[in-house]
């Protein structure tokens, strides 16, 4: 049996998504919606078509929806776009310990290139921030707030509503990466009052090398891609076409079935969680278990290394993952987990299960029976491990 | 019957391509090259397979290509990227007149925003630009010498090899626009000598939204998207998979198919351009004809509105454009013609055929069919136009 449960990192295509998408890959629909003629006209349509799906799935006027090349795309774009736009207004900007490594990264270039101020706020155990720490540390330099929706290793849910009215009380852009609430919470960009959104196709059932970004008519944002006048003259670069028609039909399935996708998933995960917690001693949950979103649970195994954790599930036929895709490759332990104050070792034997749309109960009960007999016998080979 | 000859604006997608990159469009095949299980590894080595057939097209080693999301950004990575990591040297950039406005749109930016100080080299009446005047141009201050390898809206061919020649021996670093030169010229970057090449995948076959930045090894060079280690750092993102398996397999292509396309389209384009020259007065050709790639012909057709010949030519079912489709949505003529010298009446009444690898004489023959009485209706209309 294989079993995937790294949603988080990457979602398969839906298949209505890819019916949708591939007749744009054939020789005939390929038009480039810039061009006058009928066949660039007709790639044209198909965008404004897409990006009203998208605008529509957001509560968002469609005009202030643009299509990039991906969640990372969108954050280095939502931040840089207002730092260099407010530059002369002030120089600081506001985040968590806990944001995607395209919010931290961009973060650390303009500290180190362009003389940036960033105030990086802790979370507590719970993986809480409170709107208060965002409100407290604004001053009148500061120019963006940039806090995510959820978590990518935790699912917690930020209360960014809370922190939009923080920041528009005191004239602050706010921005969100949603890369990982969007398709697991309804997003409202007028509920929450937020300036920016990034998403991600990939993270949605659309395929990877494409997002959007919500920006709220007015905001102040400079281009990152300079050039021609696409995408409201916001974006150069030609429009990814399969991309957007997969992002496009991709938010319509979501108003569809957001709302049984959510009870489902929610179900299952809690399946899943309590009889790991349940059937093998030394776990725990990572994040607050209430505010979370409904495909992901954090749980640390104690006095196992995460690595080979992983290494026997996939020899198993199970995919997990121990925290961001995008932050693989380093070997630093988890951020995220650290900034929770886990103890490194803790955060090392910390594994994310991320469900989604295709999981099924035949495939929670597969890893229920597999897992216990796995981790003792990684535990027996551990020298720390209570015996 | 429908004519499709504006390939320079973008290309159909192959066939071949097109039934390579399917697959990982489908629910099975989707893993995140960055994750460490099996889903996630299967996607890697596709990655790293169409990453090898990327750099041997251009003779390069594999990890010297990172893929982007196409050819905008590719320029913008390349020149911003170079203006950041060497700001402490200089800040001055060397282009020309008649590049691509993600080339000339990134200049003004730095101009504007960050005090970049930016040389646009004019060129002659035929398109050329000297080597010398890329030499004369050389200050202390200078990092960066970005020159398109062929002209979008003419097909002239610049003096790259000896342009790069001039910066090595003055420590600049040169990079090259190749957009319009990919499958139609053979690039060889150590023949070039260039430190940076862009090129984009809608031109050579393969989808929208993808694209490939060569570097040389040792290349200062910052990132213009920052966050996760994908590309081996240079690039934040998760992989555009469905794009990057097209790139791959579209280079693969042009390796095989170059010289006969080469000498296929240069004589359907040499028939189509005589045909319009000895069959319709007042007509001639912008930019040198012997020094051009071979699918591009730039026509003047005085006394006549480009835009009501594009629109007869649309009704009749031939499809083309006055110039680059990332500059369309601009009330002003060609500025790559009005640097070549022509008035703003003769850039407005020129148009740009360009014809690919699907292109037939019957297409052309119909063409030259149609054009004669079209261009002759529109002229009889015209207060300006010889009677």
């Amino acid at each position: 049996m294989k079993v995937y449960m790294d949603y988080n990192a990457t979602t398969p295509v839906d298949p209505r998504v890819a019916e949708r998408a591939i007749p744009y890959l054939k020789k005939d629909s390929f038009g480039n919606p810039s061009s006058f003629h009928t066949y660039g006209q007709e790639a044209r349509a198909a965008v404004t078509a897409a990006r009203e799906e998208v605008a529509r799935t957001l509560n968002a006027p469609a005009h202030s929806v643009l299509f990039t090349s991906g969640g990372s795309e969108g954050d280095n774009h939502a931040i840089k776009g207002v730092f260099f736009a407010r530059r002369e207004k002030g120089n600081h900007i506001i985040t968590t310990q806990v944001e995607h490594p395209a919010v931290l990264g961009t973060c650390e270039w303009l500290e180190k290139v362009e003389g940036a101020r960033v105030t990086y706020l802790p979370v507590d155990r719970q993986g809480h921030l409170d709107p208060q720490q965002v409100a407290g540390a604004i001053t009148d330099k500061t120019t963006l707030v940039t806090v995510m929706m959820a978590n990518n290793e935790t699912g917690v849910i930020f209360p960014i509503k809370e922190i939009a009215a923080v920041c528009r009380a005191k004239g602050v852009i706010c921005h969100t990466d949603a890369v990982q609430a969007m398709g697991k919470l309804p997003l409202d960009v007028e509920a929450l009052g937020v300036d920016l959104l990034s998403i991600a196709g990939h993270k949605m059932y659309a395929p990877k090398g494409v997002g959007a970004l919500y920006f709220r008519p007015g905001t102040p944002l400079n281009n990152l891609l300079h050039g021609g006048h696409q995408e409201g003259g916001l974006r150069a670069g030609t429009e990814n076409i399969v991309g957007i028609i997969a992002m496009g039909e991709a938010c319509r399935i979501i108003r569809e079935d957001l709302e049984q996708d959510r009870q489902r998933l929610t179900a299952l995960r809690d399946r899943l969680e309590n009889g790991i917690l349940s059937g093998i001693p030394h776990t725990f949950v990572n994040g607050d278990r209430e505010n979370r979103v409904c495909n992901t649970s954090n749980i640390t195994f104690e006095f196992i290394e995460g690595e080979a954790l992983l290494l026997a599930l996939d020899m198993a036929g199970v995919a997990l993952s121990s925290g961001s895709a995008c932050a693989s490759g380093s070997e630093e332990p988890s951020h995220v987990l650290q900034a929770m104050g886990l103890k490194p070792e803790q955060a090392r034997a910390s594994l994310r299960f991320s469900i989604g749309r295709f999981t099924n109960a035949e495939e929670v009960d597969y890893v229920l029976e597999k897992l216990p007999a796995i981790v003792t016998r990684l535990r027996a080979l551990s020298p720390i491990a209570p015996h």
